[in-house]
């Protein structure tokens, strides 16, 4: 079946990569307009498992591209020249979106439950992380073919799920083992022979993780017990170090109504901006000695705290009770400046490249909502079925995105 | 002559802007393939008055596009959705170019003597900086239509030339007046009515500025004493203050072959690196205290001192003698790494959006070399006749380029 898919897939997609529209549009493709693709983006409908196409510059929404099957906790990554979304589903499928016709150009179903994926700086390799079987795969970014299939096995039979996937510089990834307690980077400039670098013993059940954005720092939190697993990726060998204590789910007082994602963590100048497990409190910590040096009280269980493309300003969401709110906060005072009420259920955030204005999703008001990071004005609405993600194509010039 | 040039591209761009290139395309244009843009750039073509199309991701020459004027110091900004470039020549020509078809979309003879340019961050406005007549002036991105003409007075009836003009978050641009020591910030928000705010006596003939990264720091080079003009534009009102003084012209000892182009600075994690004026040196900084932390000794004088998108390595060319070489310093040593000699003159060098290659022009060889940056391994030789500036459209998504 995987094996079938791949080759139709393959072959539609390369088709399709000679270029020219009329040619190239599957019967459900819209008629394609001559256009720059550095404005267009997508939001994840999760309910219906279709992908909606959006132009960030006339704040529209551009088509929908339906079939995309469940989209459940579903990333988003691009190709390097901006024109194709690569889709990761709940269920394993792995779905090569052609922006500008707005149709599936290529899909596999690649695994039994995956849980997101990344794409090589030079735009090649796309890699997905699985949770069953665990490990990663490697596909070619144009026809979706399988390039390398590197299982997470830490014992004889035994595989992790796999968790905090990240491009790296180079054909390099950096994931985490939430079975194992591992960091590992497997090398693909071999893609026949990928090379795996292991850094075992870095904690107990990492759940999520981030790169920091000059690709320097890899960090994951762990749900088994206290504190943060950091790698120096720069360092040769690379080694853990626990960072941070007194953090995470071994201190937990409250019930944690969703775990927070680490992929959102802000890095505003040389501080970093954590959500508090649990805690209604966002945590200030130095990104140079890695010791926290604030709490920042807000309206509830923080799930995403991100930063503003010049820093100056860091967005806040939140877990049930309070998804409803976000909060500003100025990252010169540390004080809240601002909150909002967009929507029941603030699933996603996703900033503009410079950051003029910020896109937020509200999915059980079933509303996308254009903010103006400065004045707060609600620039646009767009309604849309129960929107969850939000990806905009200058990603693609960003690492660990 | 200006108005009637007006008119008519503005015309012509209007109905080029509504999209399908059959229609659209000039007689010059190529036959325009549906593709993404973002992975393509341009590389200026001083000589010939010739702008050349590449592709950044098969590192090929797509098209060439003549007819743009006197590009000396010619630079160049991509619209918001990275389908058109702009692109400042100094005989005061702004020329909008379809990098999909191609062609010449829109031109207007703006100015007698123009030093560059910059574009807001909503995409609407180009901005450009005149030293005939001294001044700014607005024009629409899509119609380049004049918008709003603001002159640089600092005396009844006397103008000023315009140096370090850059885009600010908001349709603010932040510019420098070198004949009256004045930095100043015009906010278009309202372009009938654009609203300048002057900060005088910053220090004697400001030739060049940057503004940092984040959009924070502004930093004008003082070619009439030492030291460096610091604005911190987060602060309410803005205030300047002088920084590394014994920096800059004041204490040159040596012919100074070049002035360096201080928009090429590096900012890498918490250090800036600076080329030292005359000296074989570029200088290390810290930029939250901005005193000087370090000298690093060079081939040559540094005229560009670049980071790479992740901060890991900082690329340096020279002036003449010594311009057919380009140096790498690693940022976590300070060390000089490698000593490149891609060919005669090397004037510029541009890095891909995720840093894995650095393009470089070397004028007088007719070349422009692809550099692996991990491995510096020559990746791809492009001849064309006598390369200057080169610009990729992932700039669009960045503050102050």
């Amino acid at each position: 079946m995987n094996r079938r898919h791949l080759l139709t897939t393959a072959a539609a997609a390369g088709l399709l990569a000679s270029g020219c529209a009329s040619t190239a549009s599957p019967p459900q493709a819209a008629a394609p307009v001559l256009r720059g693709t550095g404005d267009l983006g997508v939001v994840v409908l999760r309910a219906s498992g279709t992908l909606a196409i959006i132009d960030t510059s006339h704040r529209t929404l551009l088509g929908q591209v339906t079939g995309l099957g469940d989209l459940s906790h579903a990333s988003v990554v691009f190709s390097r020249d901006t024109r194709y979304a690569f889709v990761f589903g709940r269920d394993g499928g792995l779905t090569k979106v052609d922006l500008l016709t707005q149709a599936i150009v290529g899909r596999v179903m690649q695994a039994g439950n995956s849980i997101g994926g990344a794409i090589s700086a030079d735009g090649r390799l796309v890699v997905a992380q699985n949770y069953t079987p665990g490990g990663i795969k490697a596909f070619d970014a144009q026809t979706l073919a399988l390039v390398a299939d590197v299982p997470a096995e830490y014992a004889p039979g035994k595989l992790s799920r796999v968790v905090g996937l990240v491009d790296l510089p180079g054909q390099r990834f950096a994931y985490s083992l939430f079975d194992a307690g591992e960091i590992r980077i497997t090398d693909f400039s071999d893609p026949a022979h990928p090379h795996t670098t292991r850094i075992p013993n870095i904690g107990r059940q990492p759940y999520d993780a981030l790169v920091t954005p000059n690709g320097r720092h890899y960090i994951a939190g762990l749900f088994g017990e206290d504190g943060l697993a950091l790698v120096d990726l720069w360092q040769e060998p690379p080694k853990v170090r626990r960072i941070l204590n007194g953090y995470g789910r071994g201190e937990q007082t409250l019930p944690v109504y969703k775990m927070p994602h680490l992929r959102g963590w802000a890095v505003a100048g040389r501080r970093a901006y954590l959500p508090a497990i649990g805690h209604h409190e966002v945590l200030v910590v130095d990104t140079e000695s890695w010791q926290e040096v604030g709490r920042i009280p807000v309206a509830g269980q923080p799930v995403f705290v991100m930063a503003q493309p010049d820093g100056r300003q860091v967005w806040v969401n939140f877990a049930v009770p309070d998804y409803h709110r976000v909060q500003v906060i100025d990252t010169t005072t540390q004080q809240i400046v601002r909150t909002l009420e967009p929507g029941k259920a603030v699933l996603h955030m996703e900033f503009t490249p410079r950051g003029e204005s910020v896109w937020i999703s509200s999915r059980d008001a079933n509303r996308v909502s254009v903010i103006d990071t400065h004045s707060f004005a609600t620039q646009a609405v767009l309604e849309v079925d129960s929107p969850s993600g939000v990806f905009f194509t200058s990603r693609a010039a960003r690492l660990g995105f």
